[in-house]
């Protein structure tokens, strides 16, 4: 089978869709109360094994990316070329918005819905009031640790290449495990304007940390990883 | 070994037991508070640990489906034949009833059992009181993610084929971290069909929503997996 | 390397150790209350994690059986020896009371410590009061299932083996995740041997119960999986 | 590509950095609170996922030690030389001294921040006031079973080695299940002096029990497997 430009478009959309949809979802639906509801645990499970689910699903489509800030560090990395990349990123804003969408669909079935959307926030509107500039660090020093993982799991020098999904899945659990009262976690501009364009007001002002440190993060991994622990692939080819 | 359709029989059937025994009982017996039992996170892994735990026990021998909905998308993927995934289908409710049974039989033993049995319901009968719209379009988006993951991870293009039971497993967990809130999740008609028959009253006259809505999700899964991200597999034989 | 019998001897001691000192001592030092301790879920996990340890630890030197009821039941499907079979049971009973003993040395360096060493019960000593017919089903039903997946994954016929030491553990987490209010679990009788003997009193009196069911459970899996899922590995030597 | 000692170093210290930033992350960020935070629970899975995130995207440059235990073991075992150690090992302390740091600098952005830093304790500063000898003892057999793990999961007579990432990390998540209350859980030198030495006070004068313990764990479990379980790697080459 020959993947085509179509099918990829597809499988970077639903995928987004997907992690938007159930890693808000698990937020907004099943509460971040421990006792009630599936606690900030459950929400870190939630958001990792969409990755799961989808890397196993449409990894060997369009290798799963469904996150702008991979994409882009994918390009630095050599790995991807920039036209390719841009239309990945329409694809997944495109999926992110319809997966906030939709859980604002699901969610609104419920008499007592507050209206969130599983959105991200600093300062008054982090979730434990940390401030812009912890913020802005956790979510530059998550991205470089997510896209270490990435970049390690599925280079060609790594054996394992099958278990990629599942620790690249695994880290998402761990970061949000440690995140959550920062902001909430993005490390994916894709997942955090998707709420936002929908949301509106000061998750829409705040979005763009969202946007500048995950693709901060995302390069400087590409640029550790080729100076400091493996040769860029393009010279291995 | 050949495989004889006696053997697929009672492997669906035993799977689909473990599935509704196990993921039924971990709501009944261990209880969805998350401080004195299990929580919704333990319940979630209850319902997709049992799909891992199956899959790589019987996996080899009928393929694990154990829910019709499965069946019935493989037909529509062109990847089953109608007349074994009617047989399938009839395994699947048998071994539902029996895992109800077992489970009533076993719950039953605490004094102060009450008499669930891990039913779906939508409306008053929601555990969070979502409406019927916000059920049926749940049970429909969540069966047609579970879908893509199944048809994505067991596609014969896909060369890591070993990690199926396992993303496919994860991503059941996922869905019910979601989803418990609005409607136990579904997602399996045998799943549904097996408590609703031994609870009846109410559960029996909603289960109609959780037959209709997760055969509709999977059937989208199998047009939308056809046309927009892989060619059916008959057609690359 | 040919692996020794003194090689297996000791894998089995110290792999049944881990189970019963991990297991066990989850329960007694980190607590089944989900706010201030690991939770029943967390339980759960100590005990499937400990067979994920130490089946890739040791499986290739003794198959990882450290549970009586498993070795019984390979003798019944046909793939080891009863000779060898009791071997094994001396090390792993060795091995549980060992285990048993250095979780009781560890605890009692707390002040509040209250002797509890993670034994089994049913009746008035079932942590929720399930009645002894109860216990009995649920033991019976449990290792039968636990069997289920042994003898799938790790059959000559499935081609993912390397999963076997994953699915058994997470099947172990699943039978946890359902039934520690009933009996705290057993489905070993080395594991619940441990903790009784050196617990003494009603521990003791009703260990009969956690060495019967297993047993029972194991072999009657041995008999429907050679009868009716797959023909005995002896004949397709 | 020829792995160079700079490339090998770079891993050894990133990957320590993202152990201590996240393990000890999620205690201080996120909270052993089972309701309002992520629990121990969530502390052992942070713990270790750092180990199964690492493993697949350092593990093909430099093994993935990230713990000067393991360093030590493996001399011991004969799978690695002595030099070569001492350099892991300068790595994995500068590693955990900037983890612990940045940690420092993220936490401190909230106001309630009380200036922990997840650091290891005995006695009156053990998180549930467990003596000084159940300390030692707790520290020298958790080490001494990760360390089965690790020397068995990643054996060249372990045909599953590719695992050995997934089963290391799942075991550092049950030590960590079952040994929170008692010191906090170490298992890792590296990871008890970043924190200390940023920390000062009791957390330092404590620390070198979290340096013998593990070393002596990690030594014990060496020559366990090479005299009772495995002959020693360096023969069979």
């Amino acid at each position: 089978m020959k993947v085509t430009a179509v099918s990829k478009f597809f499988a970077e959309l639903i995928g987004t869709m997907v992690l938007v949809l159930m890693g808000c979802g698990s937020a907004v639906i099943a509460g971040a109360d421990g006792t009630t509801g599936v606690g900030l645990l459950g929400i870190a499970f939630a958001f990792g094994l969409s990755v799961v689910a989808m890397a196993y699903a449409i990894g060997h489509i369009s290798g799963c990316h469904i996150n702008p800030a991979i994409s882009i560090a994918m390009v630095a990395a050599g790995r991807m070329k920039a036209g390719e990349a841009a239309y990945y990123i329409l694809a997944q804003i495109i999926g992110a918005i319809i997966g906030a969408a939709i859980l604002s669909l699901i969610a609104s079935g419920k008499a007592e819905y507050l209206g969130g959307l599983g959105q991200n926030g600093y300062g008054d509107f982090s979730p434990q009031k940390y401030t812009l500039q912890s913020g802005l660090i956790a979510e530059i020093i998550f991205t470089f640790i997510f896209l270490l993982v990435i970049l390690g799991s599925t280079s060609t020098k790594n054996i394992n290449g099958g278990f990629a999904g599942l620790s690249i899945g695994l880290s998402l659990v761990l970061i949000h495990i440690v995140g959550i009262p920062i902001t909430g976690v993005s490390v994916n501009p894709a997942r955090s304007i998707g709420p936002a364009l929908l949301k509106g007001g000061e998750a829409l002002s705040q979005v763009w940390l969202f946007i500048v440190a995950p693709i901060a993060g995302a390069i400087l991994a590409a640029i550790v990883w080729s100076l400091l622990l493996e040769r860029p692939d393009r010279k291995t080819a």
